[in-house]
């Protein structure tokens, strides 16, 4: 029952790219406002933007040994994505794993759980999103699965799937959507750039987006 | 039922710098202890210490269809002020609104909801306290009001009330009181001032405030 | 029944050095994943790692009095360690407490409840760790103890226990302990290093710990 | 600053009666989705609707001095609402008090606290809303108001408004507003009664409500 | 992009009847320990259990408008399993849809939101399986989709797949999976009556499960 | 380092039978507002009130072994009282279990953590009070400790001490002072009887606890 997928298809490195430059707000409205994980998913570290094909990660509570059976599944740019069988706040990861990794080539985690070591972490600019901060210790004694679906924090996710990072939180763009979603997203910044510029110079969303007529219908009085 | 109202008083300037100025902690303990909104209304820059008169935004959840409507209600040195109807932590706000509400001479929002966009606005330096950090899109479909009263993560915010806010978070001078709000504050960061000095050096709270002989009578045993 | 214990044994001081240098994630594993306090008792500042004596304060809800006791019986390096007695966010300690125990040479607070003063607190490099900030004043009515045992953010402390602060959180290292529980985590640091080494070179910890075989006897399937 | 006032009006005891049989769900909606309390104000008990008065009771965090304060401006048929000034979870209120509120014909509390001696007040049958169950004790130090504005569990409340409560949670009509609200409650029930009837033979929401049009132009597709 | 899957499968009624009394830990543990909803999903009444095959419901939050459009794709037995896509704890779902629902012969509503009328849905026996019960009203205008897959309180749901509810909680069967984890659901039952056969005889489970070798093995002391 | 201690010291069972009808909320004033635990644990039964010896268990995060260690050393009247290491809502506890016990004469379980088979439980009538209700299931693999000193639910827990449980909670009675605190439970009861007939007769406490002075010497009001 418990599996290691060994082959998963990834999205083309350059849409990759631009996803996480396009950020997750762009994303999640791109596609339709969908794929948010909870907000309780949070950057230990400020200013970070990425994107990266998700190796999934299903762990039993508390034990982190499928961990080390996913890095080896890891390429250059993945982004592991580790969720709990059950709801738990307890420390998964740390600076040793986080070597680990970064050998590999993989620079970030999301997990629904929670992380330690979160100063080597930044140091090494190891990207982490967690659920939690925590020191408790796992124990590697049940197994789980690697490149399964899973939830995480609230959000559908496949193997393969993009997955865009930045400190808003994290968005999941599933694996085979990414052109159409990064051609919406590009349209909304395009679109916003111009948008950006009125609002800049004092006009108002009320008049650029012909509001007014709506919101009177709708009954709204100024007094 | 829904209302815009247009004209709002305002507290002199020059006291609500100075109330700016005092901060949180010493403004909620000069009004008594109260005014403070909850915990959880957090800043997301670090170091940043404000006030200004409120412009109120009662919202439905998951709509800031308002928030275009209250910034053209928006005087320099305003801070808009959100309260969603029902507990949301959606993503209401963020650059292109901030954008828009800095054309017209605002620098902040406290708002008992989310807010996204998050790295652009502290790049901005647009103030920014929130109850959550989403980047789950609203809609704009459902009316509410600007500057009507509303409570805000637990506080009662008039339109017009002075907010104060820094990295302990948010506290509420009702319009009117802010003069022996500040005279009252002012007395006691002088206060404070002489206290500091007297720490600093060595000499003992319960010496300064003279607490042994109450907590001797209350029973308080030194063994 | 309320008492303040003016006479306290405190550990070497070189091995609490140690044991601050070695951290939260070490120290806790070292005595066998015991003596964390809960993930919700968080730094307010980054980056700082400290380690010293508790002086433990039993204080009522909403009532910061005993700290001015407390702080008469602090040492240079100790750490005040408060509970209040039922579940409390309110700001207990701001910064004329902290400037009153600096002066007596202590550098840090780890309270299950609110600071206040956030600010002035990291400019003074005093350590805080706390479950909320909050600028809700308390009182100086009821009175509790001082260096009595108490419970904090889940964990048992006792007076003298050695208190491992950092960006992860807070351990306990009961009393008597101390040396045992260092020779451990410098054994567990000595053999990270090299573990470091090998992880950073590309070695899998699949390899390294020769996982390879228990995974396949609990029937992990590679497909 | 600390006042009880003695006087306040209270609505038509026939329209108050009125609005406890609407219920809260109905009389929420009646006044435009406004007034309710947060869904973590709960009650103790099962099945009971109840409306009436509010004596408000502004009191310190973990301090029930106030109640007795309140108890002596309670009329028959008053329900006391009762919001600490920092969020508590302590028990201040038990069979005692509800006995002597009893006594003054009293029948139920709305508290943004704990309560005790639940089941003593469920054999009671005192009417009993909180956000916590708690037997942690409280004191009687500092003082606070009586039938002065409050913020409960997220809702405003003058004193003499209407609050309605039942299994859904509490609601609070703005005094005033009652015979408007209950007029508008009744409308909407006689309204339910005809629709209930149609849904019931098994006529569809989407028919009754004339909603395929819109669902067609919003974009639903039917597959 | 939003849809209304109008044909989905269903298991066969004899094993959902069958997975229904085996009840949610028996489920839940026969088919891996998966499939289980997060434990803030609550009953509002005691001493149910059933199952039925999922119609989901992925709606917007604060709005209850696919719920009318679900209705219609009722057939009897079947179960609404409705997830925002948003956290929200908004009434979605009351005394009117749970009638229209119970004339198509849907008897039970899973919801990973609020739902309020609470009293009149125990009084109709309407099952009800909430993340929170709360009065607040939703809108009608923002449209979602029917029978897709949709994530609820932190489990994966396809149209289809058996929901078994009961005072524990909520568990998922993927649909196709039925007739295996029923066969292991049963074998476990068997074995469980033996056991408990036993145990109630006071023979320990360190005896029965021989326990007390691997026990020693891993160290376990007596003293 | 994990013991079973198989031999501890109880308390008379004629004091721990009144201290469970003296109830939590008496019990807990008794001894000086201390002992009690977190304001989740919460019972799934309704109107049981118990006392009994602490049989107390430390356990892995999802890991219930040591209750089948645990159930060896139970003698009747025992209540078992576990503490996870790190906070964890999985389903500990279950019918199963609860036989086992029940069969030593134990009849009732205090748990930081989750149980599940609830409607059995109670069916069963074994006493169960528990701060989730889930049926995640745990496993067998890492040891813990019984009868050593834990911390459950922020109350420090001995090998023997004395639970009192009811509607209102759980309160924790350190072995020794059993009947200190009874003879002060039984003093507040007589002195409440008295009470509760003068507050019913409509007597008010302001008056019969001569408050009135002490209130207007505080400053308060009547306008």
């Amino acid at each position: 029952m418990h599996v290691v997928v060994q082959e998963i298809n990834r999205a083309n490195p350059d849409i990759i790219k631009r996803l996480g430059a396009a950020g997750v707000a762009n994303v999640h409205e791109a596609q339709g406002r969908t794929g948010l994980m909870h907000a309780n998913m949070r950057p230990i570290q400020q200013g970070l933007s990425i994107a990266g094909p998700a190796v999934t990660i299903s762990a039993a509570p508390g034990d982190n040994w499928m961990i080390h059976v996913a890095i080896e599944q890891l390429q250059a740019g993945d982004i592991m994505v580790l969720a709990p069988t059950a709801p738990c706040d307890m420390g998964y990861f740390g600076d040793l794993l986080a070597t680990s990794a970064k050998a590999r080539g993989c620079t970030a985690i999301v997990i629904d759980a929670g992380v330690r070591d979160t100063r080597d972490l930044r140091e090494m600019g190891f990207g982490t999103w967690s659920t939690a901060v925590s020191a408790q210790g796992t124990v590697k004694e049940t197994i789980g699965s690697v490149n399964v679906p899973i939830v995480c924090a609230g959000a559908a996710v496949n193997p393969g799937d993009i997955i865009v990072a930045d400190d808003d939180g994290v968005c999941v763009v599933p694996l085979g959507n990414e052109e159409a979603v990064m051609a919406a997203a590009q349209a909304r910044m395009d679109a916003e750039e111009g948008k950006r510029a009125r609002l800049s110079s004092g006009e108002l969303g009320l008049d650029i987006y012909n509001m007014r007529p709506r919101l009177a219908e709708k009954g709204l009085k100024y007094v």
